[in-house]
């Protein structure tokens, strides 16, 4: 394994050292428990928008931390759940008590079930907390972390969208009612060139030949619909195309947005190459992209591989989507 | 080789359109030379700045065509250098011709030769042009494609501070005035982890041992100072910091921009890890870190590494930097 750390026992860390030290007009870092906070928090009568996980998915959820966005992320250890504490410490730390806080949960067993005591924990002690529970990847309906589907790349679409509502002063019912419908309009799906490489564990979570990619991928590397010989690039985004659109399902007219993301690994040159042959099948079927975000923004270490992710938009979303945010990792209008 | 293509010779042209259609609001392509220019290119008066280079450095330079930076960028086939035509293109695409163009060369002599060749075609048909050549990498004197240092992670900064100039106003002098200073105060220095694959060669562009890194790297995986044993974090940035600052040299009380940089494959949590380190030992030798820039913004391909850049600061400068931008790969104030 080679990688730029010291210790494995220390990379979320040190890592949360150097975010805090670079982005400080933005955020801050505390630790024991580790959280990142929007550096202004807790703002009275703000909606206070949660989310955190395992670390590894960089940006996500640390780097969407800022005005706009996130208030606060929990950043557990690489690929591991963060600790009902480390949440309520969030949760304390973004809110002032009179408007509640919305916790955005990837839908992983683990974090489900850490989040759900961390709400409990906060509501025993007076404070407003409701859960979403975003699992937007249309692959496989239970897998290793999961039951039922996985939450993935429209983490980060919901992320900004319910940020910009709490920012605008939207109420915590408002918020989230909005999330809810985020979630039910979303679908994803990714695919894996390679393995990545857990720090503490020193070898590739999963072995993948030189001839196959794996389709329907999760972003720890978990199992997917199907590993398959290397397809080219049209092949494989009109399958991605296809499992997507298919799904929710988006028709004909349908205004969207579309994020096409790096899992980490992959190039940018591939990257807007994949994006140019998604926008050119999605507009063969009729379906308006309105919106992109093309990059890596949640990702599974150095991983080569990529998602597509399509949001159905409305005036509401894609005004929410256009709003200033001031992040490390998005930012616009400020 | 697994990569995310359809076909070898035709990355650079498919990328470019996923690079047209996701933002079409900030820059156009044109094929055959294949150029991108700033979608309201050319404003009459307006000095036009303009980079360019092999491709598989996104987002250099593509991605930083907009407002407050570049004008156009020229992008070559996979680390090679784009034809001294392709060149003359962008310059005629981005100037009215009363205002004149920049051109942002990275020291490397097929940029250095075809960009040269192009300035005098422009000229001939009365175009002022003037040239800079980026040198900014302090790990070697010469190398595989270069005579002198070779041109890295500076020339982000360069196009930036630049652009900003020539936003506001300044003269084609002024500005070429501007570059020739912030080249003088701006070194780096890249090590890598592991090689980058070009898509047209099909196999990585050198071995490197599971247990060594080659310290020095060049952009497209020239050889370094040196190959070593995998080393800590620590150990890898305190080796980095110390032969940026004493070339310069950068002293007790300079104010700087510190711009960590991912070589593409690294993921952020390992980058901010090595940032946080810089920060400190910067801090340790009484160097102010005023301006930050973390992340992949002039990568190699896939190749797993960093770079590290410090650019000295004054008031000018700084002003600069945080003059408002709009290109795919930095935004703010905008």
């Amino acid at each position: 394994m080679k990688k730029i750390i010291n210790d494995p026992k220390t990379v979320v860390a040190e890592s949360l050292r150097g975010l805090a030290a670079a982005h400080a007009d933005v955020l801050r870092v505390a630790d024991d428990p580790a959280i990142v906070v929007r550096v202004d928090a807790p703002v009275a009568s703000r909606v206070a928008v949660i989310s955190g996980g395992g670390s590894g998915h960089e940006p996500l959820h640390g780097g969407f931390v800022g005005q706009g966005m996130l208030t606060a992320a929990v950043p557990g250890a690489v690929f591991t759940s963060p600790t009902p504490d480390a949440v309520e410490a969030a949760v304390k730390a973004a809110t002032t008590g009179d408007a509640g806080a919305l916790l955005i949960v990837k839908n992983y067993t683990g974090d489900v079930l850490n989040f759900e005591t961390a709400a409990e924990l906060a509501a025993a002690e007076g404070l407003d907390v409701r859960s979403v529970v975003i699992d937007d990847d249309v692959a496989v309906k239970d897998s290793t972390y999961t039951a039922g589907r996985r939450g993935v790349g429209g983490t980060v679409l919901l992320e900004k969208i319910t940020g910009a509502a709490a920012e605008r002063g939207d109420s915590l019912d408002a918020v989230e009612t909005l999330a809810r419908k985020v979630i039910g309009q979303v679908r994803s799906i990714g695919a894996a060139l390679t393995a990545p490489t857990v720090p503490h564990a020193g070898e590739p979570s999963f072995d993948l030949a030189e001839d196959e990619i794996e389709f329907g991928i999760g972003i720890h590397g978990e199992p997917g619909i199907e590993r398959t010989a290397v397809v080219t690039a049209d092949e494989l985004v009109a399958r991605m195309v296809e499992a997507v659109v298919t799904d929710l399902p988006f028709a004909e007219g349908d205004k969207v947005l579309l994020f096409t993301n790096s899992m980490g690994g992959t190039p940018l040159v591939e990257l807007y190459l994949a994006h140019g042959i998604a926008e050119r099948l999605l507009a063969e079927r009729g379906i308006v992209v309105e919106r992109r975000l093309v990059g890596p923004y949640i990702t599974s270490l150095e991983m080569q591989g990529m998602s597509l992710t399509l949001l159905k938009l409305d005036d509401e979303l894609t005004e929410l989507w256009d709003a200033p945010v001031n992040t490390p990792a998005l930012r616009w209008g400020v």
